[in-house]
């Protein structure tokens, strides 16, 4: 597995021009916010003046952790399988809000511990049947995380459009995403956990004394790629790899909730650039989530206490982005409406 | 002119139903945040458990301001005419918002110091070209006010849909918004005053001294009518009373940034039920805002730095209205998908 180089999109001509076609919009000087930095954004990522959003697709990666034999999740594991067959039968909250925003959605099995047979609709990527349980031994093998990455690279690799958002689905993925966080930005395990789909507050105890006692257990691992086998899972490890193919495309990213963000902090550490194509696109009411979010120095989008997972925060969020293009392009300036600017 | 009573949309049956359909979703408990919350509103505002968002639209009200004479304003006041016809010409960034979520916009007169002549798609509803300046004198009549909010309820009346988004269009009416918060909610006008379309923080401290002047001078007004008759304009008149309207006809109404928020201010002072009505859009960095939306006990959905006015918020915010009333309506439930519930 190679993991190419990715560069940043930092453009200080291209940067100018985007800043005076923001500042002739027939609008007071910065008062669209945030939607004046995410077109800034968009159109250093596409390298344009005029971006454009083309074919936006969400990819929902589904996985099953070993680590649930720790009594760590509120749901049985069998909720997995069950809310791919949602996905499938477009009754999960992810097919609403991407029909809605006429957003494709992509369901890749990463790693279920169901065995689906043909599924129409279904993307089977499936790398084994569930990781192992962190707690006693690694969650993958190195061969096994490097498959779900280079799985990752490849599906990006076939996705038409310029927009791609991430989502997850995995029983358990809250407490692999915290220990990810623990090892790799150094925050407290009591600060990376949270109650997940909704753990009682001993829950969420058990669950930071299940993340503590396998971070001792597994010492020495220190290399990104090393505390992605060791404590991630499939869909995890197949997000960073999309993310870093994606990036590499020139695609925009759109980050989810506390899971792919978990993702995302092992891609950022193999290549910092990524976060020149991130948009992130809420925070979460997971508890660790702001703080990751900080760690990264990103500012989301939307605060809307979601902490539903499934790439519903980057589904909710693309009609912003459409807003920041549009503006962009199809708003008046000050000479072309013959709007007066200001006195001073 | 009278203004009719509203009644609370509370309804504990109806209520307690609107949780069970939220809470049979297949999704954690809770896990849709503010979306659920929108959700249940929405429902007991339509009074039922399956809502809708019947034609949506933006009432765009313009009307020029007296105390732009004291040189409060970073713009001329040219520029409320100018802007009006950049409306009717579908170039400002409100026109772009509501194309872009499918949603009717319509400019209104208010009073606008400019004579338009008949012009096609433009609402005329104009009471007087412009407000008098109230550092010198009340900005309107009692009968100009009470002509305003009238204009209002008609406006409503004729409107078809059930969502309406209120925006507004005037050179100097953060001004008149500053004032009408320092009377109605008694913080002080040093808390109330920004910098609007861009003063300079000199210009932000001339806007205080004139507001606490004529604040001084109109010493003894105190009923809110009177209040926004010396203190308003008549776009904010007219859209305090097409909320009344709005909200007695059971409309879900959309409150953007400052200057709509100190219409409601006025409304909510008349009939506090209406505020079971308002959907607040967004928290806007007008320096106010953020204060004045707490004296509401107002929770806004988006956190994106604008102040651009026009009911930009109104428009961004349509999509998360969708959202709600959409996964409502056609998310499976644990048992129509055959998921499994939480263990406990």
């Amino acid at each position: 597995m190679k993991i190419l180089d990715l560069v940043s999109t930092t453009d200080a001509r291209l940067s100018l021009a985007l800043g005076d076609a923001i500042d002739n919009k027939t609008k007071p000087l910065g008062s669209l916010g945030r939607l004046e930095e995410l077109a800034r954004q968009i159109g250093l990522v596409q390298a344009t003046t005029t971006p454009t959003i083309l074919d936006p697709a969400i990819l929902v990666f589904a996985g099953d952790h070993g680590v649930v034999a720790e009594g760590v999740s509120a749901y049985p594991q069998e909720v997995t399988w069950q809310m791919v067959e949602n996905f499938l039968a477009g009754g999960a909250a992810i097919n609403v809000f991407a029909r809605q925003n006429a957003c494709a959605i992509h369901v890749v099995d990463a790693g279920v511990n169901h065995a689906f047979g043909e599924r129409a609709g279904l993307i089977d990527r499936k790398v084994a049947f569930g990781t192992r349980n962190f707690a006693v031994e690694p969650a993958m093998s190195g061969d096994e995380c490097a498959g779900a990455l280079e799985r990752g690279f490849a599906l990006m690799r076939d996705l038409p459009g310029n927009v791609v958002g991430f989502g997850e689905m995995g029983i358990g993925n809250t407490t692999a995403a915290a220990a990810l966080m623990h090892k790799l930005t150094g925050a407290p395990a009591g600060q990376c956990v949270g109650a997940g789909t909704g753990l009682s507050p001993d829950g969420v105890l058990r669950k930071q004394s299940v993340i503590e006692a396998a971070v001792r257990k597994h010492a020495g691992v220190a290399d990104p790629l090393d505390v992605l086998a060791t404590f991630g899972g499939f869909e995890i490890a197949m997000m960073a790899g999309a993310m870093l193919e994606g990036a590499r495309m020139r695609k925009l990213l759109l980050i989810d909730g506390f899971i792919v963000t978990s993702a995302l902090l092992v891609a950022a550490r193999l290549q910092p650039a990524i976060l020149d194509y991130c948009v992130f696109a809420h925070c979460s009411s997971e508890h660790g989530h702001r703080l990751m979010l900080e760690h990264l120095h990103a500012k989301p989008l939307l605060h809307l206490n979601l902490r539903l997972g499934e790439g519903t925060g980057s589904a909710l969020c693309l009609p912003l982005l459409h807003a920041a293009v549009n503006f962009l392009n199809q708003m008046a300036t000050f000479s072309s409406a013959q709007v007066s600017e200001r006195a001073d």
